[in-house]
C-alpha cells in the first residue's frame, strides 16, 4: 500500500507491506486523516523524543530515526475484523473515529509515532476495534477527521477550570487555539479575547467566535482584554508553543491568572519565576483527552452544536504529503489540510464548507 | 538610633534618624526580627527587582543601589501612637505584629523593602497601627518573630489545595520548607515526605512532623516517594528556589502531579515544557500570604497548635547582621535567625526552645 513515511527527517512517499490485524484489530481503509502540528514538531524534533520517553513512558519504544508512518487524526471505513473481536460494535463498511491507541498484544502502541504500525498517512491502518466508534447521523468524512484536534481543544477547556464569568484569552490561533475558541464559544464565555499574527485566521477566530482578535504587533492581547473588560477572573490558553512565549505571558499576565499550556513546545524554555511568584500564576500543561471527551466531541461535530467545517482548508494526497508539510509552514495559507488517499496528489483549497460524504 | 542598613550589596552598622510616626503610624521598639533568605536574595540579586516592578507593580518605588532597611518579620512593642489612631486595638507597652505594609499617605511602602521607611533590622519603626494584632496568651517574643514566615507555609499549603489522602513532597528544607512540614502535619496529611542536603534540617525536619526524610543525593524524593507510598495524587512542595530545581521536578514527578512553587527563585530558569505537557504537571506559584492566613498563624501559635521553637536557632545584635547573613550561607549552622536589638552583636546560638519574654 502507499504511505507517506517519516524518514530521516524528511517525508517520503513508499510503498509498505499491507497491515494484518492481529487480535483486536480492525483493518480500515483511511478516508481522511489530519496533518497536526505535532507532527511537523516531530519531523524537525525528533530528538526530544528520548528526553520524554525517559520522563514518562510514553513513546518509549518509538526510534524517531527509523521509519514511521504518522497520522493520528483519521477517519476510516472498516474493511475486515480480525481475530478476537467478537461482539464490538463496527462492522465492515462503517466509517469510524477512534483514540489513536492501538492493543498490540500487551503493548499500548501510539498510532501515527510507531516504528511497528502505520498512522493515517496511508492507504491502510490497523485500529483496535473495541475502541471504534461509528461515526453518526450521516456525519461526512471531513468533519469527522476533526473530531481529534477538537477533543485537544475539549480537554484544554475543561483542564483549564474556566467558569461562566471568567475572561478567556487565547495566545495563538492555529488548529489548536481556534479549537479552544470554538468549545469557549461553545460554553457561553465571554469575552473571548484572541491574538494571533496571521489575517486569515485572526478572521478565523472571529467567525469561530471570539469577541476581540488581535494582532499581538499593533496590540498585546493583555492590553485588548484591559480595553473591553480588565475585571474579570482570567484564564489564558497559550497555543502558540514556541520557546519565549510562556515568560511573555507570565510577564504580560495579571495576577493571579491562570495558563493553560496547549502549545507543545519541543525545546527547553526559559522563565523568570519570581515573576510568576509574586503574581501567583498558575501553569496548567494540558495533553490530549479522554476517551469522554474524545466520544463528547464527536457526538457535538454530528449534532452540529460546534461547527468545525471553517478549519478545513485543503486536501492532499499520500503523495502530496510532503509538500503539504511544507505549506502549513505558511500559517496564512492553510489551517487543517487532511490526507485523502484516494485524492489526488497535489494540494487543493477546500472551500471552508466540505460537500458530505 | 541604631540599624542594620543595606548598602551597595552589602550589610552595614549605621546610625539612622529616629523615624517620625505619621498619620495612622504607630512607632514601635523591635524586639526581635527574623532573618529571611529573601532578604539574603535581594542583597545578591537587587538587578532582578526592576524586572518585577516592570511586571507587577511590586516593590516599583524602592531602588536597590540607594540604603535601605530590611526586615519584615518583626515583633515589637508600641512605644508611641501617631495622629489619626483613634480607635486603634493596641496602646503603648503591647507586644504587636502585622503584615508588613505601611500605610504612608495614599502609598502602600512594603516593610523591609523601602528606600524611605526602616524595616526590622533596627532599633525602632514604624508600623500601621491599624494593622497591629496584640500577641495573645503571654507568648514571647521569639515565637511571635515566628508568625510571618510561618504565614508563608500555611498560605503555600491553603494554596496548593492539597486534600486528605494526599501525599505530601516536600522539596527542601529551608525555613519555608519547614514552616510547610508543620502546617501539612498539623492538617495530618500522610505521608508527608521531605527531602533536604542539609542533616540538621533533616533532622528537624522529622521532629517538626515529615515521615519520610531523604538526603536527595542518596535517595531522590521520588524514590521515596514510590517505597512508602506511590498510588495517592501528589503534591509537591518546591522550597529550594534555586535554578533547575523546577525542570528536575517536573522531570521527576509522577504524571498530574501538582506542584506548588514556594521556592523564591531570582534568577532566569529553565524547564522542558515539553515533559510537563506530557505529565499534564500543574505549576502554582506562591507568595505571601492573606491578612487572615497571617492572623490565624499567630492563633495557632500562641494556642499551642503548632510549636515554631525548633526552628529558632540563634540570635543577632544589629551590629552583627552581616555575619549573620554569611553564617546563614551555611544551612548547617542556622535555620532562622532572630536579630533582637538589645542584644550583644555577636551571633549566638538558641537551644531551640527560646525562654518566655
Amino acid at each position: 500500500m502507499r504511505a507517506a513515511v517519516a524518514r530521516a527527517g524528511r517525508m517520503v512517499a513508499a510503498d509498505l507491506p499491507e497491515p494484518e490485524p492481529g487480535d483486536g484489530h480492525a483493518l480500515v481503509a483511511v478516508k481522511a486523516c489530519g496533518i497536526c502540528g505535532s507532527d511537523l514538531h516531530t519531523l524537525r524534533h525528533a530528538h526530544h523524543m528520548l528526553d520524554v520517553a525517559e520522563a514518562t513512558g510514553v513513546g518509549g519504544a518509538f526510534d524517531p530515526e527509523l521509519d514511521y508512518v504518522m497520522g493520528h487524526e483519521y477517519v476510516a471505513e472498516v474493511l475486515e475484523l480480525g481475530p478476537a473481536t467478537d461482539g464490538v460494535a463496527i462492522a465492515s463498511g462503517d466509517l469510524v473515529v477512534s483514540i489513536p491507541v492501538l492493543i498490540a498484544g500487551m503493548e499500548l502502541v501510539p498510532i501515527g509515532f510507531s516504528n511497528d504500525f502505520a498512522g493515517g498517512y496511508a492507504e491502510r491502518m490497523l485500529l483496535t476495534a473495541g475502541a471504534c466508534i461509528p461515526v453518526p447521523n450521516g456525519l461526512d468524512h471531513r468533519r469527522a477527521a476533526l473530531t481529534e484536534p477538537m477533543a485537544v481543544g475539549l480537554h484544554s477547556v475543561n483542564k483549564s477550570g474556566i467558569k461562566p464569568g471568567d475572561a478567556a484569552l487565547v495566545v495563538g490561533c492555529g488548529p489548536i487555539g481556534l479549537a479552544i475558541v470554538v468549545w469557549l464559544a461553545a460554553q457561553g464565555i465571554e469575552p473571548i479575547v484572541a491574538s494571533e499574527l496571521s489575517p486569515r485566521r485572526r478572521t478565523l477566530a472571529a467567525e469561530l467566535g471570539a469577541h476581540v482578535v488581535v494582532d499581538p504587533r499593533e496590540e498585546p492581547i493583555f492590553d485588548a482584554w484591559r480595553r473591553v473588560d480588565g475585571m474579570r477572573s482570567v484564564v489564558v490558553y497559550e497555543a502558540v508553543g514556541v520557546p519565549g512565549i510562556l515568560d511573555t505571558v507570565i510577564f504580560d499576565a495579571p495576577s493571579q491568572a491562570r495558563v493553560l499550556i496547549a502549545g507543545v513546545c519541543m525545546e527547553p524554555d526559559t522563565i523568570r519565576p519570581l515573576i510568576g511568584v509574586v503574581k501567583e500564576i498558575n501553569l496548567q500543561f494540558a495533553f490530549g483527552y479522554d476517551p469522554v471527551e474524545f466520544a463528547e466531541t464527536l457526538r457535538a461535530i454530528a449534532e452540529g452544536a460546534i461547527d468545525v467545517a471553517p478549519l478545513i482548508t485543503g486536501r492532499v494526497g499520500i503523495d502530496g504529503v510532503a509538500d503539504a508539510f511544507d505549506a502549513l509552514a505558511d500559517p496564512e495559507a492553510h489551517v487543517k489540510v487532511l490526507v485523502e488517499p484516494d485524492a489526488p496528489a497535489d494540494l487543493t483549497p477546500l472551500g471552508g464548507t466540505p460537500p458530505g460524504h
